[in-house]
């Protein structure tokens, strides 16, 4: 007893050091976007013997870790994924958390990377999970519309550039039987219409042509679904139980691969960035 | 073509939006402490029948996600835990990541949250793991290194305190039939040796031969030990292979169960904060 | 020589402090303002003999050092005050000194303070000054057009606010005899309506017929103006020197005493706020 | 009236702008130092005629202004200057504005600003000012005593190069009639020896004779010192008033000109970082 009451009057002498915590508030009516990447994913798309260029399985994993990143956290707006990256935006008038920044990053990054390992065997059913990935996690502000989708935009334009290199890349190595220096080699200076050039001419490749997903990535939003459940009820003036349909609207994360650039995307979806939304 | 050209250009339009990303530097020759805590474990325990008032699983699997942790980021000179709570140390002379606060934060919490799913089935073989769990986590900078061991201390006797508290609780709860609110109203107002009297007397429980991790939580330090191997060599002068025992020294994360408030901690482990290790 | 050189090392070995400096970047493409509020400026007030409530000559010395302020930093394109504050605000596309935070407002108050003293005499020619006063500075951000107009109004606001306050207090307390005490307790709990009706009825004073600077403030914008000097030249095929006169166009910082509140003054003051201005 | 009352409700409608200010609070336990440089020296210094390499009334002036500073700013423990700049030591423990960085700075460095003005005529009794200075400030956080002692030598060192640098460069240009640009051009790759040697063998100056102020720069400490004043006072059993002396320790700030790098002056001074100063 008498150690413990030292202990006790220990914890108040401790507990000074909370003091030291800093406030890291996001700054009010900016968009608040929190980037997750793969950490040392080159080495783990390698041990996992993910397909090059792109694996569909790695893609939709990481769609359905975001969903579940949105679900667990409705302040997000809008979601965009390429590779092994995903951007999550928040609300500029969200207030979750305070908008405390260290809130916003270490909740999306370990409820993706938890969410990755969770949901692999759904996805990589034969391929075996090996070890823990990491990810990183940053927040970036915005404080306008533009400057949001100007960086919407920059990811989806790198989404781009880095799959037209590497259809171009692989298709060299795995059916030319170039070695990866030669590929590299290559390429060299080479602009995206003599990429597409050389997928077309040698490999009779037209890029438009690719799979969606691979060119442009996947961008989620909310959409408002019906959902339909049955259910037993009793009716109090009738003798027997009956089963009847209930309906309820629900929002539910849904992912597109579409062109996020161009304006045609955001007047098609004008409530995403709107107040009420 | 013409659309990947303008596409290219595009991306160096888009590129000023990285200018918004701001630097998080912390403060050179401070402690940096990296503080995980488990999101809504409230429920989290409930839904996967954790045993109370501890339940040596979910702490064991604690355990080996900070080790899992410390493989991974070897500036951590020293970790401590207790109940869904995990504290890493970075060392004062750590420039990992140029010491950016996000890159601390984001890389701990997310390796902490897949190791946790990844490791579960270990731990609890006969609990499936219902849903990918959630963490937050956050930096705290010391610029001393009493101010670091007063924060260890701080989170020792809150170990200390809770747990004395929850041993009570629930041997009111389990063992005597009260409802958890009759629990708590007994327990309103007492001190320490109240509640060691109460655990005593009603329960024939002598609070200090409680397990000493529940009581203390876990410290995890960097051991040397001798790793001893079998390798087969060809010797040039010898027809045969032969196998031969190779050692090797290598690092390793260690778990104890002790008290760190009191000097003699620091005295026995005095590397642990000095400048070379 | 030896010394020296010795010195000369030590120069590099103490350089690593510089390392402890951190980055405050201001977020790109947001509104920042600078507030610079004088310190102990009751007391300064007193010992200086200002005139309650107002006093011209301290009002027109604070937009003098205002407008000196603007002069030596020409990213500012706007400035308000009134009583003992005044707000500079920098244009969202500035990137003077790189936005650091630090120097927006260092700079910005100590230009401030060095003008108050160097043009006190001017202002009160007969009241010398007795001590160098001190001056507060603060950094806000603003991220939208409407958030700056906003934070505009909501000083302005303050300015009606205390104004109308200290005209009914003074009045009470110079006219009608009033303690400090008992003019504090008269105003307690009384409205808008009720402070214009007690100048009315008791003083015959119509507060809108104040002078304007008292009521609405201090605003500075830029003009453009022609400024015409003359110059002495000599034409190549004439034989004389002549004068002539030479009319250049200079931007200049003009003081305004309107209401910012309501649209219409943004609508005069277009060039303000846009890119170009 | 009505005006009045929507102006009133405004005002609250407005309020919510005053979220946007973010804490900027100083980690605890760190000495705090806030740096001020003067902006734009080397034009004020030439239009107001200051003696080269040193000018003792400027020199004197800047020491007068750091000791007005410190005297409004008791958490100040100790000042370092040399040439057109000044560092300011607040103590680790301090909480002064709870130890809000904006506060720090701008409070520094307007004081010092309003002070060189208000001081200028007692050094430039023949020199008057023609133009209101800048200054600029920082604010650096030292988490030791060692990192704080590095940073004063880092002062130190910097003011010796310079001061040695700037005495050769001058004789050159004042007693050898060399341009400024002959007199860089011979001084290039110069080591400290060289410099001292020119000194010597060409001008007969031997730079250890140089004024200390020059070489050493200036610290202020603050000492307690035994005022003495002369009260008249009326003891109740006597007929006449008597005039005594009161004496009275006060703290003040004193000027001292010499080495701090080495360990000695911190062996004499033991009290200025230690808690209780």
């Amino acid at each position: 007893a008498h150690i413990q009451l030292r202990r006790g009057m220990a914890k108040s002498k401790f507990e000074y050091v909370r003091d030291f915590e800093v406030q890291d508030t996001c700054l009010q009516n900016c968009w608040v976007v929190v980037r997750v990447d793969g950490r040392n994913f080159h080495r783990f798309s390698d041990q996992h013997n993910f397909t090059k260029p792109n694996d569909a399985r790695a893609l939709l994993l990481m769609n359905h870790c975001a969903k579940s990143v949105m679900e667990e956290i409705k302040d997000i707006c809008l979601a965009y994924g390429q590779s092994d990256e995903y951007s999550f935006v928040f609300h500029r008038k969200s207030n979750w958390y305070k908008r405390r920044a260290s809130k916003f990053m270490t909740h999306v990054v370990s409820q993706f990377a938890s969410s990755y390992v969770f949901y692999w065997n759904e996805f990589f059913p034969e391929q075996p999970i090996l070890y823990p990935p990491g990810f990183d996690g940053r927040v970036v502000l915005y404080p306008s519309e533009q400057n949001l989708k100007d960086y919407l935009s920059w990811r989806q334009a790198d989404c781009h550039i880095n799959n037209l290199y590497n259809t171009v890349f692989w298709a060299l190595v795995q059916k030319s039987g170039l070695t990866p220096a030669q590929a590299q080699d290559r390429l060299k200076g080479t602009l995206s219409g003599d990429k597409n050039e050389i997928l077309f001419s040698e490999f009779n490749i037209n890029y438009n042509n690719e799979p969606v997903m691979y060119r442009k990535g996947s961008v989620i939003l909310w959409n408002k679904v019906n959902e339909i459940s049955k259910k037993v009820i009793k009716l109090p003036h009738e003798a027997e139980e009956k089963e009847v349909e209930v309906c309820r609207v629900r929002n539910q994360p849904v992912v597109l691969h579409c062109d996020i650039i161009n304006d045609a995307f955001w007047e098609e979806h004008q409530n995403v960035l709107s107040a009420e939304s």
